[in-house]
């Protein structure tokens, strides 16, 4: 059960409610009035809340759960269970969509008398501005957006409906879609990094574009956007960015994205849809990364990505080559340190 | 000697004194009224100054050194010296004990009447909240513990007795415990990067678990800390982090561990206690570093490495092994090099 | 063109002060008068912007370009062009002086009520202070220098003139020379990682040096640079400092270096004057990068690296055996996947 500290506790579901919500099929009809009151693991919901069983290897987990009721492939072995069975293509995705039902955003609070509103900034109906957070001119706040305390809304910005700015965030020269999240510390819109070397040092080049983030978009914590030199740095719809990313200028970045914790994008870096960066991935400059393709974590990529392929190494390559690479030279050793029977 | 813009000038200590907190032995007892105003380098320190030698190679800074006293090992070589010797069986330790005595944390300074604390927030005794810092609904804050200036205290959040949160930190569902320091840009408690993929893109799943930082933990500035999806994430005791590490949700570090900066541990990673890793390690999912165990800095760790070994390398293995690798690799590329002579 | 809610309209400059502004010489006098009003790329520059031509490789932007002028090499073929042409030896640098002067700094904007400046603060003339930017006791704020808003300029910090503070950066301990830009959300001065390892746990060792910036360093967003534990942490003159970088206590950066994202250095590395660390560059304690160095992006450097030599790889070696390395690795691969054709 969530820490009512941190969660209201959530209002209870019928599983014909749960069965709307997620197109789930609840095996016995007779159980439809049933109440849920929340979510949880397989090895620790209770009765009374409901969990969900995707991946094979966690079989003994749901012999043994107590949740009151879980999602299932149609075609898993439920036999012996106690748990009332739903049904669904995809467990976890069911899930996910009652789990926001359980969990919906907090509502908006109001503009704090403590915010500091330029005069020359507009905003919509219903929107929140935390404590101490500062609205330069000229931005504009949609509707049901969410400032978050001691954020900064730099000139000129946009931020569309119900999204949502962290605390701590600092915003400037973007343009931020709806349904957004962007989480505390981020910072979105700076110069990016752009000099001409000249005999008297690094001389420094106005950096004149923008960010452009689309909608859907979430962003992580401590993540940096740089706005373009000239043209934009562009996050696509949905795309999500984990914490502690950077991405340099001019990036475009494509559509349902992900790009996990401390990768870092050069310049003028290329992600096709669907596009999946591991862990503290590095992207040379001016790189395509193909649509739907994947980088393994850790990886330093220098070439293009074609689509649909999985890289991976430093410097990367398709993956199956690097996997070879190293299974033979971990061979190699082996037989270099018994010379006598190789 | 400190800059007294930044460092009030320390009070001074008897060499008595100080054996009376390091335990360690003044070899002419005679010399034991004699005051000591500060410590310094080997090379810097001056007449007023105690400085430590322990390790050999410094051998030759130590015979010239101008500090007024030094801890040393006692089986060390200090003919010759003119500094007052004092020996300790671990005289950085001993150094790091007085130099707490000389610099001790600066005293709580109060309410800023430019903080925002909600009503419904409950402040400990003697305790200090910065300017600009809010507060929120529920929040605990432990006695004695200081709040720096524009950080944000999320809804909830207890910080425990002598804690210091840093300027500019966010806090959300959290728990944080006692003579925790938490530097400055620190991010604690977002949501952890958890989507089910679908063919609407990737759906959002709610996160509420919390993080649980136990007493004597130090994390480093701009350093982000996931709550749990279900469960905790927590950062056991005396647990030292640097700046700029990400550390997924359900995490569960162990006791004394050490993680160095740019470190990123994904979702799920369990370290236990005493173990180490160096700058810029990345842990994949689910993986166990054991007791005692470290990981060689910039390693990428796939598989768990057992308690008290060594591994390296990406992919990381025990240490000797990558050294091997390496080490073939470099000779037989000097081999290809010289065709004719091999 | 530059949006203009982000950027003021930039002044017109006619090709004879463009001329002046940057040293190119302008191939026909007879169009000296003729005004300019912005920059852009070769691709999308209309007829009233300047854009330039290096690197021989984007011959075609060139040749299809619509800016109305345009700097190139004094050897560039030039036929066909219907762009006006200046000849400059370095057409980027040209241009970035350019464009330096269509879009200056912002002019500081004066101290903003909502603000908290300490009594025993001093700021000099014309300087800017956003809002709820605090400003401790002691601190020394230059002539025409800009504090962000929800900056946080600890005790004693002297930030030197025209320099930019962003928003949400941390400044304590430290002193910070002139025409410096601090990028938002970036800390600097907090805590080094030093510890005594002991029976009880890590002993926190007090650190009590400064971090020093020399004049017209950048420092990126996010960026961590530790104090000194007993002497200082040093950024030299003009060196330039992406986001996210992670810099220890008592590094000491010479003049005019470039540090790429994500860079980790440990304590008391030293980067001689020039030097160039790629993205993601690691560098280990107490090594020395010579005078103009470079690292390739990713490699982690634990040996020291001599003047003017260009080093990669982890662990890092002189660049060209490392690709001796992994070309000789991957022949290898290749030949042990047909060993009948070997």
């Amino acid at each position: 059960m969530a820490d009512p500290r941190f969660f209201s506790a959530p209002a209870s579901l019928t599983l014909a409610q749960i069965v709307e919500l997620t197109g789930a099929t609840l095996v016995d009809q007779g159980q439809a009035s049933i109440e849920i009151v929340g979510i949880g693991s397989l090895d620790r919901a209770s009765g009374n809340e409901i969990s969900f069983w995707s991946d094979a290897k966690h079989k003994e987990s749901f012999a043994g759960t107590k949740a009151g009721a879980c999602f299932v492939r149609p075609d898993a072995d439920v036999s012996g269970t106690t748990t009332i069975v739903l049904t669904a293509d995809d467990p976890q995705l069911a899930y996910a969509r009652v789990a926001q039902a359980f969990y919906p955003d907090e509502a908006p609070e109001g503009i704090s008398p403590k915010s500091y509103v330029s005069e020359g900034a507009e905003l919509g109906r219903d929107c929140s501005v935390s404590e101490f957070a500062v609205i330069r001119e000229g931005a504009q706040i949609g509707d049901e957006a969410r400032i978050g305390a001691n954020a900064v809304i730099g000139k000129g910005v946009t931020v569309g409906r119900r999204s949502t700015i962290g605390d701590n965030v600092t915003l400037s020269h973007c343009l931020i879609g709806d349904d957004v999240r962007i989480h505390n510390g981020a910072r979105i819109g700076q110069d990016g990094f752009g000099y001409a070397p000249s005999l008297e040092g690094h001389i420094k080049i106005p950096q004149i574009g923008r960010v452009i983030i689309q909608n859907k978009v979430e962003i992580g914590a401590g993540t940096c956007i740089d706005r373009g030199a000239l043209d934009d740095t562009v996050i696509g719809e949905g795309t999500k960015i984990d914490n502690l990313v950077q991405i340099g200028h001019n990036c475009r970045i494509g559509r349902h994205c992900i790009i996990v914790a401390h990768c870092g994008l050069s310049g003028s870096v290329e992600l096709d849809d669907f596009a999946v960066l591991g862990g503290a991935v590095g992207v040379a400059d001016h790189v395509k990364i193909g649509k739907g393709s994947q980088v393994a974590a850790r990886s330093g990529v220098h070439r293009d990505v074609p689509d649909g392929e999985i890289h991976g190494g430093y410097p990367a390559q398709p993956i199956a080559d690097w996997r070879r690479e190293f299974g033979l030279l971990r061979r190699m050793v082996r037989q270099s340190r018994k010379p006598d029977k190789s």
